[in-house]
């Protein structure tokens, strides 16, 4: 019997998942877990979109264009436009989450063997996406001591071979919560014009930017129009990831044609999730900024606990929802296993995701983990205290 | 700048959707089009699953399991135990439609490079997902004097090389409307064995089967537990096309690992889809008998209306809602362009798809369509009346 492929051989095993099984057998022994280790927010969808969808009297639940309906391409474009972006409804395609956004880009912009640049640490599901499209990820290292800043334009001019296709950027970033400023966004955009490439810009945490910080798209970039391709979805800005709406933005036509041939021949988005989604974006401002609000203080509950844990080095991340963390452990691996199968405080523990599966450069990041601040300050408290106890009893 | 990939430029213009420009500007100039183009049914969404989402009490529409709920899987598995399949939980992946189970799979076991054996005229949107996964789509051509039944063993074992890793077909068949008999399926059943190779079943017309035949599943073949895999979807079945919820159903395991890293990447399938699908099982037999029924009798109403109108040739399907007509022009895509351009009687035309598009070999079905048999009788009668008309006025 045939072997399976060798490209889905190379993917690894979830990080953020991997120690799912353990975190299983923790809680059939009666414990506590608290998750730090995956992004699902405790924010509640917008009511305007839970209304929407008790509100379908449709009889037929039937395709949808495969583009997305208008309106709500229409409600995307708007909603860009107040980011002082101008995308028309023909540039955008409603994907089925931003991970159809990926996957669409990668196969449209790439061929087997071609190469693409991104940061380390990184989404780990990229990884996973390119492996399946059969490209090759080339990684740039990004570092905790320099606040997982963009490293200086010739660390990624030294990467371009006649097989880059482009550069791809999580931002806020998603492991490392760094924003990246105009100045490292133009940047990039030099370097993409220059070698003709493409910009992948994955925006999903645009919303949640802290400190009065200023956003700065990928969008906003002049001149390379035809080198931006913007990924974006509405499951964190709504919390509703559940519903699987994302979008696939670019001005390319022959990209945007691509996405189209793709896109149609998966048939349609969800047509469901995305009556939510039109309808979410009502919600405005109202909904989004108290939001932002609640994970600036979150985050910094949690960088107060993890700082006054000794040995734990973190630096404030500046959007997003998550951090990555430097433990006191020779094998973050091995101490976020041990917090689930030898330690518990009152019938509690914590679970993080061990940050080496975030990095594509082999042996990186083997002290530090990701953790994701979506719980309530309360839940977070109790997290960083299981932390420095578990920390306290652990021996490498 | 960089050009888009070698591979999405082999993906062609979908052969139901090509037309579509043509059919909306005659929808512009007051033109009612019937369109035999999709396969779009007009059947109601069971009540069942259309309560479960409106009675949707959560506060955050929130990521599933990436294999889907348990709870899914378990009416999944009970449907197939219907069938007399014996497929457990852990066998299914609950996939965002059949279309991503077929990607899932392509990815999955093959990789770039490899070959695909498939029956032409075949489902159109398969070549768009083998161009995106690097697979090379081999054909054995069905014939409708054959009624598109599947020619002799030789004729696919000639076919199959060092890089052939499967055959794929679609049964009931989608666009040709053949059901392939026992003998049929244990024949490929045998050549999958000896070569030791995959057999993909897109399966998901199996309650469309009429004049009382036997359906044959893939999963009823025996000793072949490790080659089979199974593309299954509620959108045909439950009318339900827009919940975007299918399967990708195999015993072995290490593509059932593959899948879940597939799976785990995009995160989770649609929540509310899944709700709605779970429910509508409970629509059972009540809801599909009769649904079957209705399709049969529209079968009867078209082929009753199409061997009425000189030089028009089909065979009766046995299963689906499609039948290949050939009819007296030399190109069909020109009449069926013409059909939306240049004719109308009363107000009204009608669109159809032309069938070279659903041909892997360059140069075949020039003057056949695919008709789908989803409208009422009434407007299944008036559209094969507009076609008698329309093929009386055209002249090549």
């Amino acid at each position: 019997m045939r072997d399976i492929s060798e490209r889905i051989r190379q993917i690894p095993l979830s990080p953020i998942r991997k120690l799912t099984p353990l975190a299983d057998a923790a809680k059939s022994r009666g414990i506590r877990v608290y998750h730090l280790n995956i992004g699902q927010p405790d924010i509640q969808t917008p009511e305007e979109g839970m209304e929407a969808m008790r509100n379908i009297d449709r009889k037929v639940l039937e395709y949808s264009p495969s583009q997305g309906f208008l309106s709500l391409r229409r409600k995307i474009a708007g909603y860009y436009a107040d980011f002082g972006m101008d995308y028309s409804p023909e540039d955008i395609i409603v994907t089925t989450g931003a991970s159809e956004a990926v996957l669409f880009s990668f196969i449209t912009c790439m061929d087997p063997g071609d190469e693409l640049i991104t940061t380390e640490p990184t989404y780990a599901n990229y990884l996973s996406f390119a492996a399946a499209a059969g490209v090759k990820v080339i990684p740039v290292t990004t570092v905790m001591d320099d606040g997982f800043a963009l490293p200086p334009a010739e660390r990624f001019e030294e990467l371009v071979t006649e097989r880059t296709r482009g550069i791809l950027i999580c931002n806020p970033n998603n492991p490392s919560g760094s924003l990246y400023s105009r100045e490292e966004m133009e940047m990039l955009g030099d370097i993409v014009r220059r070698h003709g490439i493409f910009l992948f810009a994955d925006e999903v945490y645009r919303e949640f930017v802290y400190d009065g910080m200023e956003f700065f798209s990928a969008g906003h970039l002049k001149g390379v129009d035809e080198h931006v391709v913007i990924f974006d979805s509405m499951s964190k800005r709504f919390s509703e990831c559940g519903i699987r709406i994302g979008a696939v933005i670019s001005k390319n036509k022959p990209v945007a044609e691509g996405f189209l041939k793709l896109a149609q021949a998966r048939l349609s988005p969800p047509l469901i999730g995305q009556i939510v989604a039109e309808a979410s974006f009502s919600a405005g401002h109202a909904y989004l900024d108290p939001i932002a609000a609640e994970y600036q203080h979150r985050r910094d509950v949690l960088i107060e606990g993890l700082r006054n844990i000794p040995g734990v080095n973190v630096v404030r991340p500046q959007g997003a929802f998550y951090v990555i963390a430097s433990l006191p452990v020779k094998n973050a691996e091995d101490f976020c296993a041990w917090c689930l199968t030898d330690f518990s405080d009152n019938g509690e523990t914590v679970m993080m995701a061990p940050a080496a599966g975030f990095y594509i450069t082999p042996g990186l990041g083997p002290s530090e983990v990701r953790i994701a601040y979506v719980l309530n300050t309360g839940d977070l408290r109790r997290a960083t205290d299981l932390l420095a106890k578990a920390l306290r009893q652990y021996t490498d």
